[in-house]
Parts: structure tokens; C-alpha cells; sequence
């Protein structure tokens, strides 16, 4: 069993406050349906099946983090439309990551549809930690190092 | 703003069952953790600052899902760790995604420490959805298509 060795790698991390914002089942499902192009209020509730409170108390803590703005659809500008912004739209490898994760480990066998690139329709890769040269690294490859000390 | 913009990438989607098992601050957390070496209940207890009858509940349902398994402690038989096993070290890139997201978008400033690559003490590269080629791709390169058309 290999694990990153040091315990200095839960020092300091910026993970505890990245998951206050995401750290909630809701949550990533909303964010995977702005993804696929959901909007409004009503577009999100019907197609997530989560309760309108919860829903959206949600969507007010993602516009709080700042993942989600809320904005005047362009269509009808009397409806209110959730938008990702820039610091939202940088959750996708996150998103992609546990994705692929679910269909990897998960009982459900090859998921439908895939995630292709627009350009040669094949699948996007796996997602893995690479080092700079593009080497994919597995625990045993990672060392925790103070900053100053970094070649 | 690009989205990915067909719907049907909320359809047949493993990520409501992968955030059954993940989708909880403290589940992440604790992973964190068992991937900086941590194994013990107490060891746990006492880094995570975490209520003993949560940590025991959230232990349970990692080992429930296979992303953590129960064992003896190899130093002290008397003890129980909590190891990660073939599934759990596979969450790794989600667990970097994540934190790298949290670097780049949270207030803190640059983390310490910072994880490298042990071979040349080079940070890790930025995880990014990646074309087979290599190419990075943002939203608008993405397309969802029926697995029987992928070329």
C-alpha cells in the first residue's frame, strides 16, 4: 500500500474551504447540470428531481462562492438565469475526474452517452496527476515538499 | 459562456453514485488524510478534529463502498487500521483536481506544502481534461455522443 508519505500534506490545505463550497452531493449535481446547459430555476429542478428549498439554498451558497452567477436569461429577460463563471467552469476536471472514477468503480458497467473531443469525436482521456514532462504519477511518485525548496 | 451543450450528459451518469460514496466534506477529508499515511481511528481523530461517532460513521460507509479497508495494523496487531485500497488510491486525481481548484480560486495564496513529483521536485502539472492527443480542452471542445458513435 502506498501512500504520499509525509503528513505535512494536510497542513495548510486548501481542500477544507474547497469543499465547504463543494463538498455536498447537491451541489456537484447542480454544477453537472449547468455543465450540460441548465439554467433556470425550474430547468434544474425538474431535471435534478431535488426539492425547490434545497435547491435553492444551493444555488444561493454556489452563487456565493462565486461558482455561479445569477444572471437575466437572454431569451426572456423577466426569468433569472444560474450561469457558471470563470472560477466554475475551472471545476470541470473535478467533475470529469469523479465521473470517471464512478465509471471505473462503479457496478454500473460503460456509461451513455461519452465524453468526446469535438474535433476527432474519441473519448477524452483518463484523467490522472502528471508530472511536467506529462508522466502519469501514482502515490508513490509524490513527495510533499516545502515551498521554498522546490527545483 | 460554453457549456457542454447537450443534455444528455445528465442521463445514465455514474456521478450520483460515486457522490453517494464522496460526495460529503468529511468522507474527503478523511481520504485526504489515508493518502498522507494516516490509518488509525485515534490518528484521524485527533489530525481531523472530527466527532468520534461521525468519523466511525463515514469510516463504515468508505469501507462499505470498498474505498477503504479494515485491517490489522502491521506495527501493533491490537490496533485496527484503515488502509486504502485499489479503489480509494484511484480517487487520487479527483482529491488533487480538487485541491488544485481550491489553490487557484481560494483566498489563501500559494499552499505549503507543495506536492512534486519525487523524481525531479517538480510540481505536479495542473490536472486538465486532455484530448488522446494530449491537448487540454475546455468546455467548448467537449461533446457528449451515443458510445455506438464514437469513432
Amino acid at each position: 500500500m502506498n501512500t504520499i508519505d509525509l503528513r505535512a500534506g494536510t497542513l495548510c490545505c486548501p481542500l477544507p474551504a474547497a469543499l465547504d463550497a463543494m463538498g455536498e452531493r447537491w451541489s456537484f449535481l447542480i454544477l453537472r447540470g449547468a455543465f450540460c446547459g441548465l439554467a433556470n430555476f425550474e430547468e434544474f429542478q425538474s431535471t435534478l428531481g431535488i426539492a425547490r428549498n434545497i435547491l435553492s439554498n444551493r444555488l444561493t451558497r454556489l452563487v456565493a462562492s462565486g461558482i455561479m452567477a445569477r444572471t437575466r436569461d437572454t431569451q426572456d429577460r423577466r426569468k433569472i438565469a444560474y450561469r457558471l463563471t470563470e472560477k466554475g467552469l475551472a471545476l470541470l476536471p473535478v467533475l470529469i475526474a469523479l465521473r470517471q472514477w464512478g465509471e471505473c468503480w462503479g457496478n454500473g458497467g460503460p456509461s451513455n452517452p461519452v465524453l468526446v473531443d469535438r474535433r476527432d469525436r474519441q473519448p477524452v482521456r483518463s484523467i490522472a496527476v502528471q508530472a511536467q514532462d506529462g508522466r502519469e504519477l501514482c502515490c508513490a511518485d509524490l513527495e510533499w515538499i516545502e515551498r521554498s525548496q522546490v527545483s
